[in-house]
């Protein structure tokens, strides 16, 4: 049988962005593919079905002078992310057709894999698809390693999360509740604040754009100072927390949205305190933990499972929705997991 | 018999200090002291032979609105440091007439210790009695406290170290190249750079004050980056290190020095490295780790008398000179360790 070729639409990376990235530094184009792995490769021929918009793809779009943790992405060619999707031919040992899979696809319907191997298979499909995009994909793992095995949590602990309605300081709030903390998190509007509060069981929130003090706004929810602050927007954020961490504090340094637009980044003027407290603050990258996802599953399925670990997404339906989805999230447009459907099976 | 009144020179802290430490703000006087240890103390009076001059008294010269690891000194009562002292008198069952103790003592000729606990009395005294203010005391225990237990180091590690001439920075040198570590130091004279490189072996020193680009010198002499850097200045120094540091690299953050006299401490931009580059930073104070005194001894001792571990002092005669030689590690006047002597015995 003669392989089925087809129209493909892509989202096309058009060139290196300054400042911040718009709608117009992507493309919407429709090219052909054929729906089978070549027999020169080693390939899986990829279904995509959820795209996941995520912050650090805003360090892909810069052209680096020397080498980052992640690649630049190529103009001309499709933005690269994590997503869901379905295998549709395979000539590698690990999939077969029909298996739901997540790892870097491409932001087009299907995506031919040369190099598999860093894909995950999905082995439970009684949670939402799209879930691998999120809670159970790379921001779970995110969330996961960063609390653990950077923030040695303890019970009883004072836990900040910032930027706390995300994809991963949403789950970061609720393992801290599972482990006995006392959480509070902050967002940029009422709505994210409300449902930090009633959907993930923060003890406090706040909505930092209404805070002209942040140093204030901790000492309220702080009056003893912050045990783990987890960290992903740096700037004058950072320094507030500098100034109200407790002795022998950790900051797990998961990322830094508010510089990643900025040509120079902000200053961060309190890091005497790392001494004063003996703060330990650490960076990390979720790659370095993979080995650690199915012990990882084996706790949070069970906790979705029973309601007790809720997960919020925000959908955009549709490829053509992808760019502005995606600009969307470096604005705090987004409430919850920003992803996009591309198609449902 | 009647104790004894005698004359006691005192260094007086003035007033509470903004901006850079001026001799002014410190006074020569002269009161009246009983060397006798009163009936209702259990403490001991002490004849001071060495005083100590470290950065971190910059803290305490500040009048500070909220605590932190030091406390401020006292307008009109004598400044307080490290000191190497010997046992007049005693009331306290660890000490006895004629011991040698080193501690936080007072900056005058006598001083009466109500609370000695703290102190460490000498045992090892076939070694210079100064070296207590140093390699063997307060600055040598954060050397060794610092790069072993923060910076974890492994031989073949590239180890960079600022003030690397400093009480600490010449040790953590020659502590990494014990441990058969690759390590370059910057300090800021042509005399200092000579020193790292004939007394303390650094395998590499610059004059950070004649680099225009603080990043291309590092890059300079660790075409490969940085595995550990040991911390000493703070500011432009750490913006330069950290787009150089390796994969894991380590940060023990021992002091600051460059940010003390500044009203509002420099902006560190380029945080976002912990993240790219997995970085743990982690500040410390050595009063965390004395119980490890008696190991890094055993340690060091053998490695000073068989001549293997150098220590480079810069000795201010007379307590009157105390104050200009306090002011005078601010602005890396010092080369070596910057001491006082009072009395040899």
């Amino acid at each position: 049988m003669a392989a089925q070729e087809v129209s493909n639409k892509q989202v096309i990376f058009k060139n290196y962005v300054v400042g911040s990235p718009k709608e117009s530094d992507m493309e919407l184009t429709t090219s052909k593919i054929t729906l089978k792995v070549p027999e020169d490769c080693n390939g899986i021929l990829l279904k995509n079905l959820y795209l996941s918009c995520d912050p650090y793809m805003r360090i892909r779009m810069t052209k680096h002078d020397r080498p980052t943790y992640v690649q630049s992405f190529i103009p001309g060619t499709p933005i690269m992310g994590y997503g869901v999707s379905k295998v549709l031919d395979s000539r590698h040992p690990n999939f077969k057709v029909g298996d739901f899979v997540w790892g870097m696809t491409g932001w087009e319907e299907y995506s031919l894999i040369s190099s598999p191997q860093l894909f995950f298979k999905i082995e439970h499909t009684d949670v939402p698809l799209s879930y691998y995009t999120g809670i159970l994909g790379m921001p779970g793992m995110t969330a996961y390693a960063g609390f653990y095995e950077i923030g040695s949590p303890k019970k009883g602990d004072c836990v900040y999360v910032s930027a706390a309605s995300g994809a991963v300081g949403q789950l970061v709030g609720q393992l801290a509740k599972l482990t006995g903390c006392y959480v509070v998190g902050s967002a940029g509007s009422k709505e994210k604040v409300e449902l930090l509060k009633s959907r993930f069981r923060f003890d406090e929130a706040f909505n930092y754009k209404e805070e002209a003090d942040l140093d204030a706004a901790l000492k309220r929810y702080f009056p003893e100072g912050i045990d783990i602050y987890f960290e992903n927007v740096g700037g004058k954020m950072l320094d507030a927390v500098l100034i109200n961490m407790k002795l022998h504090g950790r900051i797990p340094v998961c990322g830094m949205i508010s510089q990643y637009n900025l040509q120079q980044p902000e200053g961060v003027h309190n890091l005497v305190n790392l001494i004063i407290k003996r703060i330990r603050m650490e960076g990390f990258i979720v790659a370095d933990y993979y080995h650690l996802y199915p012990k990882y599953l084996e706790l949070i399925l069970p906790h979705i499972k029973e309601g007790k670990v809720s997960y919020v997404e925000d959908v955009a339906e549709g490829i053509e929705n992808a760019p502005s989805a995606l600009i969307g999230i470096y604005s705090g447009r987004n409430v919850g997991k920003q992803l996009v459907v591309v198609a449902r099976d």
